[in-house]
């Protein structure tokens, strides 16, 4: 019989029944049930129950094991009574008669509890990091996490993709966060940068005339922490390919994400169907450039209703330049207590309130508009508003208006609230859109042009398009949203170097800065690159929606903590002299 | 159709005459046969011919374009003549006449051809690695890389194993070799460090329940460049279970790397049976603790047969303890020419000479003894020796003396000289051997005792062992050899607290100092751990193997050059002060 096993703790059943076993584990939890033991046996497959009483040789040994030590049992197995069957566990059908038991590994008592799932901080859960991850939850975890990007890769192989390792010692690739640097010993006083992207070295690799590349990646992003972000390194499903249009991209990974999402989404309904819906159309329709699609409700464009109307607050608003009504239409929720409630909300949130007109059944049993608004613009024109919004009794509309860049955000939020109060939202399921058309340029705060999104994108309309207004310009850009949540990004690149000059000298960086900054990229660009595209997911967010996370670190296996400590292993932690000396560096004392 | 492409530049046969089609992709050459263009069109997956005459309206346009610009071309297919098919290329059989050519990314002066794999400097092939990638056998080993990746997790996934991503930006984990840092900013002062490997991790998740992990991981080591290593980062097959002895990690791992060498082996004998040698054998037969088994050729000690013989050398050094003589064994090389010109490598490397004795058909026809050994030793003891070694007429034995430490290495590289110049050694086979009972401990120069290899590995007879002789104890611990390359190391673990206490106090360690270097796994070890084991297998070293080729740069993508510089990238670089203020460092002046 093998030293340690002749079955995992989930093998065994009836058909066993009679024959001698030998099983090693965890001790789960141990129960006294007048003279006779009890032992729930765990390992990484599953449970079995072991018993001793007083006649067996092993009964002494069994007394004396406490929770979480590592055994090995001799036994025999026996069925279980028809009533003690236990139907939810795997081996819920048979027992093990102990008869031998030797201890592998003792346990010292134990900081945290793996037995019961009790809650407990996280100060505890990350330093015995171990003992947490013998708990179920955060076992299923990870085992879905190794699961779903095993299907990834699987899935990129079957669209034709091959994946290739980039560098991750290597030169900074300034993105946007900050790097970490590594210091170099043969070249003291030089660093090497982590990669925060390999988005370089990818378009590289489409130049060198790999056709289509993917890498389950890791970046680098030396940011504050966050609850949905690791502060150190993080993965991310990177994908590059060459010869393509932004249709081939979305083509490509639809399949991909899809077929995880069935695989891995416990049911859900994954719709198949992923509208285009450009930047500026989200941001009116749903008050967001990730909306969630669950919710279905769309904003609309009021104004008109408004313009010299007597409710003066919003007649007056749209006589300065680039304002505007925006209409949340809330189907069924059509009572004052209702529209109270959202109004709360609103001021909750630090705005004034938010008007609404909501529609019921007047005492004459004929529908009727009520609410202050109604009154105030007079039904004329809360009848075209309804209409327009093709709302009926029982129903109600909320109303912001301004400059929309002012409420935009909000009204994104209130309509999330809307949808969720009214049960509007659908439940259990996953909604894509790809977010398309992102404006290329933005106005700084002090007037200046910048890269709104990724300066590496292709501008739509090229060269030609970047000799008029950089506010009219749109990317070749793209988001994937999912349920609320950004789980792509990503872009057609701008492949040609003389495009590219003209897009960072419209940002007001020469060409020597854009050599100096992508000199690796832009020389290759200039020996016969082709025109090329991609995309990027968060693995961690991916895996967060699926295993219905909010914290990054119940994703992770060895997290580190919102101080980017690793409280297990002692990071960072002090180098020595030696080290130092070596790098040539010195440590500035605090001031 | 596609903007870019109908097919591929491989797609195209006798079965596409008549249809119009687009390609895209790089102009590989371009030759002018008397007013006619050809174009030999490559991407990713072949080559397409493309012409055009006069008579084209792509004429002018593709009389412009030189070699690696990249363009799209429509155009008509053709079948060719059958004294003109290209049996060697999969669109041998057609040729596109060109109708329009689009330039989508034209090429300055090309620094290196990549047409011809003209050889070039390796300063030249680093700083434009996007076109030394484009070169056949470079894009050949790339892809040959990817597909030994994807094989290898499959594999292992197959048998049972789970991947998980250990952390990179973590503690310092010493073993051996230095670590790279990394300065923290939110902590000034303090570094992380990159893993030299993720041994600990992988324990950890041992001991939280994980049942089987693998991972392809990047592995970090500061170590001074070498032609087969990589200066900054490198990539194992990492790999741990749990429940295991040796031999079980021997029967997972087989299945993988057989299979991968049988599918990458471009027909080579990959054989199945993989003798176990213990350490001490293999340097004793092969002369080396990773022999290329290929050669046959197994030493074997003689020193009885000259032990007080006429051969004045030897019998004088056999009166020193610990002295030894060792035969090689030489079948077919019974000529004074061939044993002179051993004896003329053996002083090349630094020796004296060797000694030898061939046998041959004397002038009597019958088999004699040649050599000024046979002379010296007489002929009795010359025949002991010969049915020793189970030589005959037309063999030759050759012959070193001194304690084996001394002389092994060298009689391992002769093994191979005589192997490889009588043609004993196999060709064009892999085969293979677990090296297994390494030692413990060893005696440093200084008398000292220390670990001789890993001192995770569990010691054979574990504590009672170690209160014996140290130098007399065994590890767990296994290397698999193949053709003369350690492909993987490791060893079954010691994860019992107590006993890796004592490991580390017989090497001059006490417990606070394994406390403060392993301490998050040995605390770990307190809390239930399981016995397990594993091993890692170097990646680079593995596809080196299956490509044939003795330079690591060859299978990486983007590898740093011996000084360990990025030449496309630039790296390392100065940094920002802006950065170092941050990181609160400061770089010493070089004295």
């Amino acid at each position: 019989m093998h030293a340690y096993r002749s079955h995992t703790c989930a093998q065994l059943n009836k058909d066993h029944v009679g024959q001698a076993v030998r099983l090693s584990g965890w001790v789960h939890r141990v129960r006294d049930h007048g003279g006779v033991l009890f032992i729930d046996l765990r390992d990484h497959y599953g449970i079995t129950q072991v018993l001793a009483d007083s006649d067996s040789p092993a009964f002494a040994e069994i007394e004396k094991v406490r929770a979480e030590w590592v055994v090995c049992i001799d036994g025999v197995v026996k069925g279980r009574d028809a009533s003690l069957v236990n139907p939810k566990l795997a081996t819920g059908e048979i027992e093990v008669y102990a008869k031998g038991l030797t201890v592998l590994g003792a346990s010292e008592e134990l900081p945290m509890p793996v037995f019961g799932e009790v809650d407990y901080p996280e100060e505890t859960r990350l330093t015995y990091r171990f003992l947490d991850l013998r708990r179920e939850k955060l076992h299923n975890n990870m085992m879905l996490r190794s699961n779903v990007v095993r299907s990834l890769r699987n899935r990129m192989w079957d669209q034709g993709f091959n994946e290739f390792q980039t560098p991750i010692i290597t030169a900074s690739s300034p993105e946007g966060a900050r790097d970490f640097l590594v210091p170099s010993r043969l070249h003291p006083g030089k660093f090497y940068a982590l990669p925060q992207a390999p988005q370089q070295f990818k378009q590289l690799i489409m130049v060198a005339g790999f056709d289509r590349y993917f890498q389950i990646a890791p970046c680098f992003r030396d940011e504050d922490p966050r609850a949905d972000r690791s502060p150190t390194d993080f993965y991310q499903l990177d994908v590059e390919m060459s010869f393509v249009e932004q249709e081939d991209v979305f083509a490509a990974v639809q399949p991909v994400i899809q077929g995880m999402f069935e695989e891995f989404g416990k049911g859900k309904t994954v719709y198949a169907d992923w509208p285009r819906i450009a930047y500026r159309d989200s941001l009116l329709w749903y008050g967001s450039d990730k909306p969630d699609l669950r919710n279905p409700i769309k904003m609309q464009i009021v104004s008109e209703h408004f313009r010299g109307s007597g409710f003066a607050v919003f007649a007056k608003l749209l006589e300065n330049e680039g304002t505007q009504i925006r209409a949340i239409p809330a189907p069924t929720g059509g009572s004052r207590k209702f529209c109270d409630r959202m109004n709360a909300f609103a001021q909750k949130e630090g705005l004034p309130g938010m008007g609404y007109i909501f529609w019921r059944k007047g005492e004459d049993g004929a529908m009727e508009a009520a609410g202050p608004l109604a009154k105030n613009i007079g039904p004329e024109r809360t009848e075209a508003i309804r209409l327009q919004l093709g709302l009926g009794e029982g129903d109600a509309a909320f109303f912001l208006g301004g400059k929309p860049e002012a409420f935009e955000s909000f009204a994104g939020r209130a309509r999330n609230e809307i949808g969720r109060e009214l049960g509007l939202t659908e439940q259990d399921c996953f909604r894509f859109a790809w977010i398309v058309d992102f404006p290329m340029y933005e106005k700084t705060d002090e007037g200046k042009i910048d890269f709104s999104h990724n300066p590496f994108s292709m501008p739509q309309g090229g060269m030609e398009a970047l000799m008029g207004d950089p506010l009219e310009v749109y990317a070749y850009q793209y988001d994937l949203a999912c349920n609320g949540y950004e789980l792509i990004s990503g872009g057609i690149r701008n492949h040609k170097p003389e495009i590219m000059y003209r897009a960072f000298e419209l940002a007001g960086y020469p060409n020597s800065e854009v050599d100096k900054r992508f000199g690796g990229m832009v020389k290759a660009f200039k020996y016969g690159a082709p025109p090329h595209g991609g995309c990027a997911m968060g693995i961690d967010r991916a895996v967060m929606l699926l295993a219905d996370e909010a914290n990054i670190r119940e994703v992770i296996m060895f997290p580190m903590n919102q101080r980017a400590e690793d409280l297990l292993m002692g990071a960072p932690s002090e180098p020595m002299n030696e080290q130092l000396r070596e790098l040539r560096l010195r440590v500035v004392p605090k001031e």
